[in-house]
């Protein structure tokens, strides 16, 4: 079952104790140079930098005391291994994260950072999966997974939520999609709270699966992408390629070089510090694929996770 | 005649319609890390990057039509002659600025983008002073010094009587000091808005004239400093140095690399992009050089003009 709007405003008072409100900035150099409005929803300055917190929150935050006693699991390598660590650490239940080995230092710090039990496998999807398996065998833990479970999806939408309570005037909104969760709940979100709003997803031209998969009907399965925008390799799942096909207006493909352009721009002129896959979002302005002047724009900007020592216009 | 702290609020009544009221940002890591509470008023959000847009603005739109009418002029590298020309257009006058030859390409964009009138010059203090003589005796504009001028150090000082609105239980508040603009207007503005707040100055150890200045009690110049705050390599001015005399608690030096960790944290952690610059107050905290643990500090984070393919933590 989809969450329903109840779902992501009861999500929004679960979490509100510990996730920041994060602030819409706006940048008078990015209105001139995409000739729209544009209303940037801060995720990069959430908990763990990544939008991810919220609806790991509301996911283990939502589980009984008894379904949450034997702790929480994922496989991941990215923001929701973090996220679901420190949403575990506050609810005081253990998190076990299966990761592959060859995952950045910096992450595996970063999840043993905030008390995450890792069990490392090899770089596959069979074998994170497998992996997972037996350490539920062992654990008896709750799987939660990154976008195919309602109440993630619920709790990713509370960034919409309160991005329409800070600009209710707001004639679109464009999010990034990866497996989905953001985007489903961005658009329930934001259907449920504004008639008529136009909602759209942002996907990086290498790793077009939910641009296909809305187009051709089905899920269509994202297979070696090779994008810098890391946080959108996955694949739709059950759960959002239905909320998706009933809700979004249409996916928006953008290119590596408007990923990247418009991530230095975001650096260089808003000052702030954006990850890959946010700038995908941006890039749908920034390229101009589809005609939003003068529009007032909503970008839910997912994270802000990058590695500073390789920075994309470096060589 | 230093400004009063009520030129600094007639000032922030006339810039109010241009400049950038930035946010007061709070970050949980950096206050676990350095032991303090810290309120980070973003002068890196401000228009032109810095907070050097106040005092040009001030000073711009403090002068009589008749005054204006010929243009302003300066010689400056840095944020002062992007915050300058932008000034100066924006109230519909020229704006004359002396910049060396050697000055990064980006810097000469940037001014030229604002409207402004560059005369290239040799990259020496006689060589700018004695081009800048020319030029208005050319132009008959109206000189607005960076620092050494009341209007100016007024402008500066709106940021933290704003700063002090958002947040009034403060106990200190550090501000980096360079030609000492900025920290003069920040203690005149904060010492007249709540009795007995502490006030420091933040220098890099490779450039600490001001530190030497305030300590033998006659302005030292700043003789070849090489450090990588380039924002911070000027001069006390004969009018900021007694105004930082009477006001200022003390100056605490810190090191390249408390400059260096403490700005890459904010750009990790903080997902904000400050310059080495603002950098250089976050050290005073971070190199623990003195006690502030378990005070609320403000700190003024001056500018985020960095140039993204010149990192000071890549070789």
């Amino acid at each position: 079952m989809p969450p329903t709007i109840d779902d992501i405003r009861e999500a929004a008072l679960r979490i509100k104790p510990h996730a920041h409100r994060t602030p819409v900035m706006t940048s008078e150099s990015l209105n001139q140079h995409v000739g729209a409005q544009v209303f940037l929803k801060c995720e990069n300055f959430q908990k763990v930098g990544a939008f991810k917190f919220r609806g790991a929150m509301n996911a283990v935050f939502s589980l009984t005391a008894k379904e949450a006693e034997r702790g929480v699991a994922t496989h991941s390598s990215g923001n929701h291994a973090q996220a679901l660590a420190m949403a575990a650490r506050l609810r005081g239940v253990p998190a076990y994260i299966v990761m592959p080995e060859n995952a950045p230092k910096v992450k595996k710090d970063a999840v043993a950072g905030y008390s995450g039990q890792i069990t490392f496998c090899k770089p596959t999807l069979e074998a994170r999966e497998s992996t997972l398996a037996k350490v539920i065998e062992r654990t008896g833990a709750a799987v939660i997974h990154p976008y195919n479970n309602e109440r993630v999806i619920a709790g990713q939408g509370t960034a919409a939520l309160e991005l329409l309570e800070d600009v209710p005037e707001l004639d679109v909104i464009i999010a990034p999609v990866g497996g989905g969760g953001l985007l489903s709940g961005t658009a329930i979100a934001a259907a449920e709270t504004k008639k008529g709003i136009r909602i759209i997803g942002a996907e990086p031209e290498m790793a077009d699966d939910a641009f296909r998969s809305l187009n051709t009907g089905q899920i269509v399965p994202s297979v070696n992408p090779k994008t810098i925008a890391d946080g959108l390799l996955t694949s739709l799942g059950t759960l959002t390629f239905p909320i998706l096909r009933e809700r979004v207006e249409q996916i928006v493909t953008v290119s590596e070089k408007g990923i990247v352009d418009s991530m230095k721009f975001m650096w260089e002129r808003a000052k702030i510090i954006i990850e890959p896959s946010s700038a995908v979002a941006v890039a749908v302005l920034w390229e101009r694929k589809i005609d939003l002047t003068h529009l007032k724009v909503g970008i839910i900007l997912s994270g802000g996770n990058v590695d500073l020592a390789k920075l994309p216009w470096q060589k």
